[in-house]
């Protein structure tokens, strides 16, 4: 960086990851010497705001990261594919917000509570992994050390923003008329299309054949990927649930080594710096998303130990998936290898 | 029953369940003489159909079993517990959807598809099981007897409805009045009050000191009881969202046999005459509640093999919780007794 600081861009900057990207940026001490914000044709033009600034969202080319130091993309994976190599050959650091090259084995995929050290000075693609991957591999990370994890199991309720902008206002519409006819959710580019209100939808993102979705298949691998287990076995039913912002998960874990009891679990993420704990059943303590979203913590509660099975625990995690779950992980991979000079020259 | 039919009793017939019982008795072939609709105090006086009749709600005394041959229940345990031995020892057969009973070891739980065999001649009192382990155990079944169950772990999706009228009337004034204070959910009787809309809350009734609600209790105890296995492990999280009818259940099993793989399982569903199998990839079927409220199936679908585990699957089970979850199932079990010639002398 110049004395001053990054020459910032986010790509996707409309979208609502992207604006999110820019509210993070703003409140972390990330020192920002200038901003360039990139959208479709479709974008270009519109106005927002940084730092008591005003910038005016240009249209993305090949050119655009010219004297770019450090680059966010959140705009699909194929505009990722296209821009992020050239993004990278004219010296910025990239952070990728899409799935484009996450399962890439020369690309870290970085939860920083969890994985920052795979991050050095070589590093200029970075790719921040799926919303509710993030959150289970922070809540896991604690239990991985203590105890080491044979296998997850986890049911999500994942929020409608996680489909983006226009999947939110389908909410409302669908809220407010029902005559109107989905035409978003549950995936955009698939073929039929569903309610959300008063609905719980079991499908995000393409079926595989194998019966799973890529939402699933994604949650397995990069969480293999991030704990760095290939032996890791995860399993993963994703479901979009009637919420705003904030995704749940409902998590069965099977530990390497035996537990005493639901308190021990308690204690141990009691002490974790990179968790809330949110779990008193004498005040009917527990996470959920409408009382949680736009708040940074990764919160985890409903913790018990199996009936059966010894090494088996069960609990719940909620966090926002726009913020812990994109923008801001994104923006504190940054921050981290601000802080670590592992940014820049 | 004289010739004309039997003298029918039905417990809580102002509640949302009582009233979709009267529904349900209406359109099946049971021969009623007679039907006495009773509530409490404050309900009395309403007035009801069935079968082109006009019915009064009485107020639910000591005498009301006078003459009756089959009773239903479903006014909370308490009122069970105090009326349904006053009617029996009057001479009706009681089925109660109450959790009074249910794990009374002489008293049989029921679900006609699973464990019919154990009613008999000397039956005088049945429980009907928790809403979301009745959909539950009609898939488990074809399971059990095809490739027997070790254990079974379920993340539900319960439906607003399963918490009464008052609680579906409190969404729909959540929705409406942002100002609105919840006073039902998650558990009328605790302390503590959520929203629901826009949100998912990890609790259904109240705490036990293991950290599980009594309902997650509820699903494993009568899954054993009603499968006749006191070595199946189970686990279930409980959990409510903005849904008005039908429960679904993320669920995995894993099986004492292995399998080859999903269309083994599909191929298994398909055979079953109790459930209804949904699960298409190629044109994204898969049931969801919103599109199969008010029907009578168990429907199925998401099946997959897991990625690790040989004996491991995961599959998606949705059915209206106050038909077969309560009433429907309560009406099929007097309905198989009727067919069995079970009921009265």
């Amino acid at each position: 960086m110049d004395r001053q600081g990054y020459a910032v861009a986010i790509v996707g900057a409309s979208g609502e990851v992207g604006r999110s990207m820019i509210e993070t940026l703003e409140r972390y001490p990330i020192p920002v010497s200038s901003l360039r914000l990139l959208a479709s044709k479709r974008s270009a033009g519109k106005v927002c705001s940084f730092r008591n600034e005003t910038y005016v969202i240009e249209e993305l080319t090949e050119q655009s990261f010219d004297g770019i130091d450090l680059a966010f993309f959140s705009a699909g994976g194929s505009v990722s594919l296209k821009y992020a190599p050239i993004a990278v050959s004219k010296g910025a650091v990239v952070i990728d917000n899409t799935s484009a090259f996450r399962m890439d084995p020369n690309i870290p995929l970085v939860v920083p509570e969890v994985n920052a050290h795979v991050l050095s000075k070589e590093t200029r693609l970075i790719a921040n992994p799926n919303c509710s991957t993030i959150q289970l591999v922070v809540a896991l990370k604690p239990l991985k050390d203590c105890y080491g994890i044979e296998s997850v199991n986890v049911s999500t309720y994942q929020a409608i923003s996680g489909a983006g902008a226009k999947a939110l206002f389908e909410y409302d519409e669908e809220l407010s008329d029902p005559t109107y006819q989905p035409q978003i959710l549950p995936t955009r580019s698939d073929e039929v299309y569903y309610q959300i209100a008063h609905n719980v939808i079991p499908q995000i993102d393409v079926f595989m054949e194998s019966g799973y979705t890529k939402e699933e298949i994604k949650m397995i691998n990069e969480t293999q990927k991030i704990l760095d287990d290939n032996d890791l076995k995860v399993n993963a039913t994703c479901v979009r649930v009637p919420v705003r912002y904030g995704h749940s998960l409902s998590t069965t874990v099977k530990l390497k080594s035996p537990v005493k009891d639901r308190l021990e679990i308690i204690d141990l993420f009691k002490r974790s710096n990179d968790i809330v704990l949110k779990d008193d059943i004498s005040c009917q303590e527990y996470p959920m998303p409408v009382y949680l979203q736009h708040q940074d913590e990764v919160f985890v509660g409903r913790i018990r130990k199996d009936l059966f099975e010894e090494r088996v625990i069960h609990f719940w995690v909620v966090a926002d998936n726009i913020l812990k779950g994109a923008a801001l992980n994104s923006v504190q991979i940054a921050y981290y290898m601000h802080q670590n000079r592992l940014l820049g020259d």
